[in-house]
């Protein structure tokens, strides 16, 4: 059995223009924008009955991508070890669809895309969006791609919100929902990391006020300060210690290096990080799509639970011992609402030390909870 | 009995030279330091036996003004409430001394400081500082003061990190130490926060290769950023929830206003946060402070511990139960270790929804705590 990573071989990005100046995207805010334009992958065969198909929601800076490579087969997508033959999203029985998400940088319409207005990029004139507009975005690819139900929808962190989202619009479009490492309301310390990581990138002298992209100099500083930060939260203190401890750079003794520079072997790592997103992620869209998360809260409103409810999905919820970007109470409360609107719910809080970006690792329990989720819900 | 804030009326910032260019500072890392000049207060009276002092070590941002006020009543020092007649830092009983220490901003000598050589700022020319360093200056200080032995030393945060020093350095001068939400050793997570936080300040092109006082525009960017995201250790999750949960500034309703800028109440917290530390702290002290506690790690050298076990100090360590910064791990390791070899050690730890900022507040049984150990040692 092809079980190797990337063993989907070579994938290829697709793009679709689902709404038209004609036939504008409506969104919950009550402006229009067309056309939106879609990136999005595929993996295995649609079936003659075009009932197979799982749709894969993306985390706040992945892309389309999901699985297989584009060239290099040592660069496989973000969740490769979870989709392919044989994997828990498997190849050979689903239909895989992956698109990179509204107000993204990767090949979707967003805040750097032209203004058909002015010709120029949106930059701040993007309007504001809603978790809800993601998913009339995702609905219509669908329509696009002639499905009318899903097999399942998947998503972790702000994808598994999505997914949350679609089945408060549309329940009857999603018979299995999974939802990892996600939240259906973020705290005030969420919204607090989120807001210094806007802070530092708006700040920036290079925002120029959303328009660094007609000078082609984007905000590196904010950019790079934002990402380090979220970096912090995406581990676990116990996988820090475990993956840099105070180890420094280099072999010299502590006394005769210490500078204010990168002297700890965790200060590269951050730095590191922050460095390799400026090449691929847009400041607007990290704007943009965290305000998204931090509006959501679906709960709020009981018809929307009842509408979960009479839908008919079935969920499966997620959670990691060590996350505490979202922890197992963000999860618990999803489930415990679920639950009380009567919504068949299976949860799991799977052990793993490496806290919410255990979502994208292979934790024991973690896959194989997903597998029999959707093998169960075959019967 | 008068216990109410500011009992101690107006008190006033004394300055003091300690060090001069012909008897300079030798710090631990081999270059030599002169003048320098400490500012700090004292509270209370000197006994004529001169065993009643009672030495304060201040957090990363504190100062020399820990009790009563300047000439607003309203705005007294920043432990005002532990340190007073009647206080268990009883100024009745007590010689009460808080400097501001090495390589602050608050009057005693640091980065901005003028270098002798070149009579401008020394800027990135500060020798780089160890907690040893801070111990040598406090000494110093004692003996301008005249005075031999401290009745104890007491300090949160940075502050109980120096008071660990003090008695690894000089523990026969130490009777009493009382080292509260502190840490033998910063984790990787805890250095990680303070790396990206000198980053946000390193790049601000204001930085300016630290030479931004002698432009007059300081790196305010990477301060408001830094600070910002220092808030968010500061506090539990659970105070922010408390203080802030999802409450949206002003009273329309969310859709009428969802924007980029500063929605939620915890963003104009943070914000404000950020302005009011830009008109009271220093970039360079805080890219030297934060690096000294980075490197902190006495329980490295078991001759430390050997020299604290053979000074007679008795501690008395506190740690807040929802301190996230420095949790009770920090403060269990420390107790851990000193047990080990025989110290006399009291612990404690308090239950306090405030984090890491416990400290400077009266939860329940810390005062309490503070002011039976005090008395436990004069019998």
């Amino acid at each position: 059995m092809p079980t190797a990573e990337g063993s989907l071989g070579f994938t290829r990005t697709e793009r679709a223009v689902l709404f038209t100046g004609d036939d504008p995207l409506v969104l919950a805010g009550g402006r229009r924008l067309g056309p939106v334009e879609v990136a999005y992958e595929t993996y295995g065969t649609l079936s003659p009955e075009r009932d197979n198909a799982v749709f894969v929601c993306h985390a706040l800076t992945g892309d389309a991508h999901a699985a297989g490579h584009h060239g290099d087969p040592g660069r496989v997508g973000w969740w490769d070890n979870l989709i392919g033959p044989g994997k828990p999203l498997d190849t050979d029985r689903f239909f895989v669809i992956c698109p990179n998400l509204l107000g993204g940088c990767q090949g979707t319409t967003g805040p750097t895309s032209p203004d058909p207005h002015t010709g120029r990029p949106y930059g701040l004139d993007f309007p504001m969006l809603q978790m809800t507009d993601f998913v009339t975005v995702h609905r219509r690819l669908l329509e696009h791609l002639g499905i009318d139900r899903l097999r399942a929808a998947v998503g972790g962190s702000l994808g598994g919100m999505q997914v949350l989202q679609w089945a408060v619009d549309a329940p009857e479009q999603v018979r299995d929902a999974v939802v990892v490492a996600a939240s259906s309301r973020l705290t005030a310390q969420n919204i607090a990391f989120s807001a210094v990581a806007r802070e530092a990138i708006m700040r920036d002298p290079d925002f120029s006020d959303g328009r660094y992209a007609e000078n082609g100099r984007p905000p590196h500083l904010g950019m790079a300060i934002a990402r380090m930060m979220a970096h912090i939260t995406y581990l676990s203190e116990e996988a820090m210690t475990e993956k840099f401890g105070r180890r420094l750079q280099g072999d010299e003794p502590a006394g005769s290096r210490m500078g204010l520079g990168v002297d700890f072997q965790v200060e590269s790592y951050l730095n590191h990080q922050g460095e390799t997103f400026l090449d691929r992620f847009d400041a607007l869209s990290y704007l943009y799509l965290t305000r998204v998360m931090d509006y959501f809260d679906p709960f709020a409103d009981p018809a929307a639970v009842e509408r979960i409810a009479d839908g008919g999905s079935r969920f499966l919820v997620v959670s990691f011992d060590s996350d505490w970007r979202f922890d197992t109470a963000h999860s618990r409360r999803i489930v415990r609402t679920l639950e009380h609107a009567g919504v068949p719910t299976s949860f799991r809080e799977i052990r793993s030390a490496w806290g919410h970006d255990s979502f994208l690792l292979r934790p024991p329990g973690y896959h194989e909870t997903i597998e029999a989720f959707l093998d169960g819900a075959a019967r």
